[in-house]
């Protein structure tokens, strides 16, 4: 894994070799943007070479996603790229029975046979049921809207495939903060844990504060390089919030625990989650 | 345990003996209430228990207060009733640290010094740290709120024993409504989980389903008696009815598997629990 | 103004006659439709009719698009269908400063030089800034994205015309219910009054309840025929609920009495609109 | 009305003048309170003021209470302070039919008979509905509980008295942020107007803007001591937003125009009032 200030930094021809399996058989992309270097974050980077991809001829285009292998056990077995291949295998395309692989044989074929190039898809956030729900749907698509899914799934791959060899710039972070509704004031004082996942994906807890004057964590969490994409967990002890402050017993709470599952997608944003809190009601969003 | 049924037709000496134990050193409560019979759940017989108890003269009341034991482990070593002992004990008043004790020693002479009646609190609901936050609060009480708030854990305690006793009528169930806001139409096709726990408190699956048109379930869950008294959580596969839908791809999600959950406390009634859903937002509340 | 009943009953040509304007130039619509009545509904009726439309082969959908006239003051100069000239004259286009008449120009020349047919929009609904922003948002789509939002729009422009011809079925309705999540109860005892239009287009108060038990209504609203589309308004006594319920003093509360505004585009349909509350928070939605 | 700074100059005895009649009756608080001169802001002379009233002991504290004139028409027939009469004469105790005069005289001789002091309300901040609902809830009151609530009223009355005669700091402001939660990202470019009165009660609009990229105002409104006591109005103009955004054609769209209504009781105060938006909902609430 190298840095951005090594990616800067480094001659052509190696930023090439470094990046150009980024995109599946498309080496040119990494070439062209090894011009535009320096990049202040990996966001700017993947947001030029996504610019590359689409500025291409209708003709190009259609060459560069015929140039993606299909998602199915034939692939692994036949052999592909490397990055598909590790792709493939985890997400299970290995190890389907006879009856999805049936199914996924076709679903491509009626695929190919409409759009002219194979399904694409970022199979490592899709769990199997998601995938085949997914193809189902975007082979009744038109060619145009699908086109455009195509090209937001090779975003995904391409920005995943990224993240794994390079460092992200240290500017994302994580943030909660929460207000009772209720009393139209933050809620201080309420135990917050924040989990992810370790080095081997259990699930462990990463930070463990209480809610200042604010209702907030009295700083940014999982700051300065230390937030990753992947999924994490806000969990809020609002039974003994409840009982600090004189709402009903607990014995006749209605709410439990609350937690928040939510995604990273790009570890060099801010992502503030606040939550609304009442006895009897929460809400939680994406907020800015 | 018996049924509501058996509770109506059994000879007024055998209720006595059965019920008595809801309530600490309070035999006369059972005894009068069984000259009410029959009643048609169990809500009603704690109703009409609670009125007999709320009836009292000040000095009848204060000195029903005082026939509560203490929170403590001198409690648990000298010996009260069975039901006190199962639950201090169960709630871990058996085995505090030493610093736990001495602050519980001074929390419960200060209160018995300023209210004149020991501290009571269902433990079944409240976890230590819980406890004494309670315990905090209410000391810094106003009497006249104090025991309003007594009477209100007496009234949980009460409850939690007689539904140790008797088979609730089987009135109560549990639903949900999934709406997508985003788009003002319900939510169908999301697959939806039950979770509870079974007899030796794992927690397991108990329903699994797909919303209707509706965005519902399309009938309510553990009816006919099966709801208990306990806590519950409901498990919504987000990730695939937005895949479904063709709302933003997976890999850029916010929002992962949404859990929320909640306690019955009483399950002679019906719980209806909704939830709003968008791509970036979620709320849940206890509906009607 | 006809009804259901007689426009499942009169001749195919009076039929005709009567339904054929709703469409721009395109007689053979109302032709076609005569031929499946009976339909239980207006909303049937101009689903049939969609349908039809929708199934069009490309060039003929291109004709049929091409037959409606320009939003502009020429096409009012130069007189065009009797629908048309009152829509464009009530929506404001006759009278048109000389810079807004020349960005039209320009919009509608870009706009027919790049799809080929005129811009189509249901200017009934739509104030002049909502029309110029979607005049640009639209102008910028793609072909495919752009016939879509046309046909859109032409759904939405016979619909009002088939209303403004025939007496729609009696299902409609409309409904609130509200909810006191700060406390897990429904609001009861809330006053709520529901207003919307009369003949003249005044503002007027159609129904005035307080919320029962349930915190509803104890009855569906505007049922039985009378419901129209148009624009309502649920207006929610809040001060005086929170004032009754012991909320937080008048002098100090947040929130002032509530009001929800929103449009009913099928007076066939049933709109439910809860609205859950907190002294310091709400939330509305179209519910099911 | 006089300034902060002169208040904080003024001799001794002038400075009892200028603010005794913010209370009824008790000249002494406002001698007490000059010697803690100087002081920040008018709510810090207000929460100077009401902990000598809550500092009192329970037989000064009662005798303070009935220094307090009755809410009613005999009581502005034999004249009182000049303050009482001007709010109970504004609040229609003048002018009250012979109904509603029976019933506020039962209302107040249970009261009386019942607390020993008589009822106090805020009146400015109530309607005739909520004036007697307020009284019926509070008549059936604790003793404690009810001798809370009186205070709450004079801190009420007293703050509003205060803000008669004094220029509040110049801290408070307001602000809103709108989050478009259906797609998780600010709602940039949505017009929004702020609703007030001016000195005529008539209402107008203070100001109106355009959300910036971050879904709010890029400043906060009505700072530097333009915030006054009273009740605003956000007004949000969805519609054109959602034809911005190319969101379901207005002709569908269920959300009017969005009003949000709220009251401002402490001008020293800063309000933020987010609105979290989708096409078929929307949730508001006093953030922080």
């Amino acid at each position: 894994m190298t840095t951005l200030a090594a990616l800067n930094a480094m001659p052509a021809s190696d930023f090439g070799a470094a990046i150009a399996p980024v995109f599946e058989n498309a080496p040119w992309i990494a070439e062209a943007v090894a011009a535009k270097r320096p990049l202040a974050s990996l966001t700017a980077f993947h947001r030029e070479m996504m610019a590359l991809v689409g500025g291409q001829s209708d003709e190009a285009l259609v060459r560069f996603l015929r140039g993606h292998p299909r998602l199915s056990p034939d692939t692994l077995r036949k052999g592909t790229t490397a990055e598909s291949t590790a792709e493939q295998t985890a997400a299970g395309i290995g190890a389907l029975d006879a009856a999805t692989i049936a199914k996924l044989n076709v679903l491509n074929a009626a695929y190919d046979d409409k759009f002219g190039y194979p399904f694409i898809l970022a199979v490592r956030c899709a769990s199997l049921p998601t995938m085949l729900a997914t193809f189902e749907r975007r082979l009744a698509a038109t060619p145009e809207a699908e086109r455009a899914e195509a090209l937001m799934e090779i975003e995904a791959i391409s920005w995943m495939r990224l993240l794994d060899r390079v460092q992200p710039a240290p500017t994302g972070s994580l943030s909660t903060h929460v207000l009772d509704t209720a009393r139209a004031m933050p809620a201080a004082g309420l135990g917050v844990e924040l989990w992810g996942q370790d080095a081997s994906g259990q699930s462990i807890c990463l930070e463990r504060f209480t809610t200042d004057a604010n209702g907030a964590s009295s700083r940014d969490l999982l700051g300065q390089g230390r937030l990753r994409a992947g999924t994490y967990e806000w969990r809020y002890d609002t039974p003994t919030y409840f009982a600090t402050k004189g709402y009903p017993t607990p014995a006749r709470s209605f709410l439990g625990k609350i937690s928040v599952a939510f995604s990273v997608w790009n570890p060099e944003e801010h992502f503030h989650v606040p939550l609304l809190l009442t006895p009897g009601s929460y809400m939680t969003y994406r907020g800015s």
